[in-house]
């Protein structure tokens, strides 16, 4: 097996892009990588997407991405896995490198999700849930997310309140993301005052969905150094699944499929949480964040929360996360999401990120959660 | 590099089956697939699948599939390209065991394309196709194969009935094989008298749509003679792309997907299109078969018709191809037609091909196609 790096990075900005295509959007952010790795061909393109049929109607991603980015005729298929398809396409990038089956190899996630109506949305992305059990009786993803917090509150005595430092850690570090959605602070105040999405979820719980592109190029570690000096090692790649639909899981508060897919990485990079400086978490829901820190060991469980409010996630915390801005602040394209978290813990291994950047980040960890928890892809990378 | 070998097959049969969902189907695959291998967990579990967001309303089909298949908790994603998603799946797991990350994955194919009326399964299906410059023009899958097969019967001096060999050998193949969806022969003059889908493209030019999963299991060789003495040798798996639109490609009657993937798997195998045994080439129209041949190498432009004419693709002839009834008569379960491919080759290979097997074959090629050729995928096997 190779050791596999990062030699480059690429990102769109998030929002509603009415005016770009899905494969624009793609051959944006990859053409962006491939001139910061300084490469001009590659072996293989692997697309992270979910819902590109049901929303801008076309499948088919990978040979229709490699040709629109100047790449025809090279290897290219998609990846889905819900919500975590960016990061499962990152997998699988990372399998071919060390493989030694391919060399250059680009991985690029893409989510257009904003030209249906909201209805159509919300519809779409519950075919991330168990359609047959939970979609077919009218469950949105929020909803599946809000019965989750309803018994967490009941279980740990928690107000919804006390997740609103979540979604303010969130805007706050989007204000120095040039590529994020939300560039603005939110009030406990406007978190309080929210509409109801579902019950106790409310409208500043959750992550807005989004047009977007991001990319990274990989090649074996020892050729990196040779690309670039600002090379960032894969030290851990894994992934986790559980069941589907939350009424088949041994416990709804607990993330099972996170929990296993950060041990297993924790054990592939030898280290512990502890020595994790960064935590690009899914912060899709405030209770998904509060329940991925509990499942990856940066909490007790039902302490997540507690975290929050202490200040420890904060730029200058114990575990900074949502560093620049996350899923709720910098948007949430879906099947890009995971490959803009592991770009945003390159920026700040890099030392990139700006206003944004947490001091002395050497090891960071991005995690994507597809449904409402049931796949989840953890990777950490080290600068 | 680890060698890969495929240690465990299975398959359902191919049909409309109504009463089975599509993750009924792929457990039922798994199950009998890990049985054949005799094995009871996989590291890692890969699905194969096209369109089921919008023909059966589910997506995230990774965690699904291995919950419902008792591997609930591994690694577990699902890899799209229209009609050669199976293959891509097999790809991928190829890669996780090849690295070194994984050692028993299993990889399922499954497709369930008859819970909705003919209209939508083509609409859903042309999503395949480019979605702005093919589809939203009203052009089908069948409608793209008429175009080109129109082209080539005027390039060539061909006409239709000369395409028949390609349906009646599949058809007679078919016969033999109790998973096959249509086991009846077809004549000349049947084929001749089909109705017209989309000129000159008759409804036996076509290969039917429909519901089943097959799987496989796969280990690295070395470990793969300790499991089982019935260890089939992936030597050879390689991908490509070409432009999904038709329009956009060099030449329309060349798949350059094909003619690439299968001169890199030559390559990499460290043989010649003679030395292949049987062929599973992608049938999904009598068109797509000839341009097959013609593209890997077994036949000159234009003349991949011939061989057919010929009888040089019947089991006794010097390349057969749809062994066991092909695209056209086994039936095409899009997202799952890659991994039947494979599951034949593998059944040929290890001698248990029953009245159909093909004497002596040692080496054997399985090739899917995506949208119209813009994806090839090609594996090379050996016993």
């Amino acid at each position: 097996m190779r050791e596999v790096a990062i030699i480059g990075i690429g990102q769109t900005k998030v929002g509603e892009h009415w005016e770009k295509s899905l494969r624009q959007l793609a051959a944006e952010a990859i053409r962006v990588a491939m001139h910061d790795a300084g490469i001009e061909r590659a072996d293989a393109l692997y697309v992270g997407n979910a819902l590109s049929g049901e929303i801008a109607h076309q499948e088919h991603l990978g040979a229709l991405v490699a040709d629109f980015a100047g790449l025809k005729g090279i290897e290219a298929v998609k990846v889905e896995a819900g919500g975590a398809s960016g990061a499962a396409a990152l997998r699988v990038g990372y399998l071919a490198v060390a493989s030694g089956l391919n060399d250059v190899v680009v991985v690029c996630g893409v989510g257009k999700m904003t030209d249906r109506i909201e209805a159509m949305r919300t519809a779409a992305l519950a075919l991330t849930l168990d359609g047959d059990y939970e979609a077919a009786h009218g469950l949105s993803l929020a909803a599946v997310w809000a019965l989750i917090m309803r018994r967490y509150m009941h279980e740990y005595g928690v107000k919804h309140e006390d997740f609103a430092p979540f979604t303010m850690n969130a805007h706050s570090n989007a204000m120095g993301n040039p590529y994020a959605m939300f560039r603005r602070p939110i009030s406990a105040e406007a978190f309080a005052r929210a509409p109801m999405i579902a019950d106790p979820i409310g409208l500043l719980d959750m992550a807005p969905l989004a047009d977007g592109a991001a990319a990274v190029v990989l090649c074996p570690a020892r050729q990196g150094r040779e690309f670039t000096d600002k090379a960032v090692e894969i030290v851990a790649s894994a992934a986790a699944t559980d069941a589907v639909a939350l009424h088949d899981r041994e416990d709804p508060l607990f993330l099972r499929a996170a929990h296993l897919s950060a041990q297993r990485a924790y054990q592939l990079a030898g280290v512990k949480a502890e020595e994790i400086d960064i935590f690009e978490l899914h912060d899709e829901s405030t209770i998904a964040a509060a329940l991925s820190l509990e499942a990856c060991g940066f909490a007790e469980r039902g302490q997540g929360v507690r975290l929050a409010q202490e200040g420890k996630i904060a730029l200058n915390g114990r575990i900074p996360i949502s560093t620049m801005g996350g899923l709720k602040a910098r948007g949430n394209p879906v099947g890009a999401t995971g490959l803009y978290q592991v770009v945003e813990v390159v920026q700040q291994l890099r030392g990139e990120a700006g206003v944004n950047q947490v001091k002395g980040a050497r090891l960071g960890m991005a995690q994507s959660l597809g449904g409402s928890g049931a796949t989840a892809i953890t990777h950490i990378l080290a600068a």
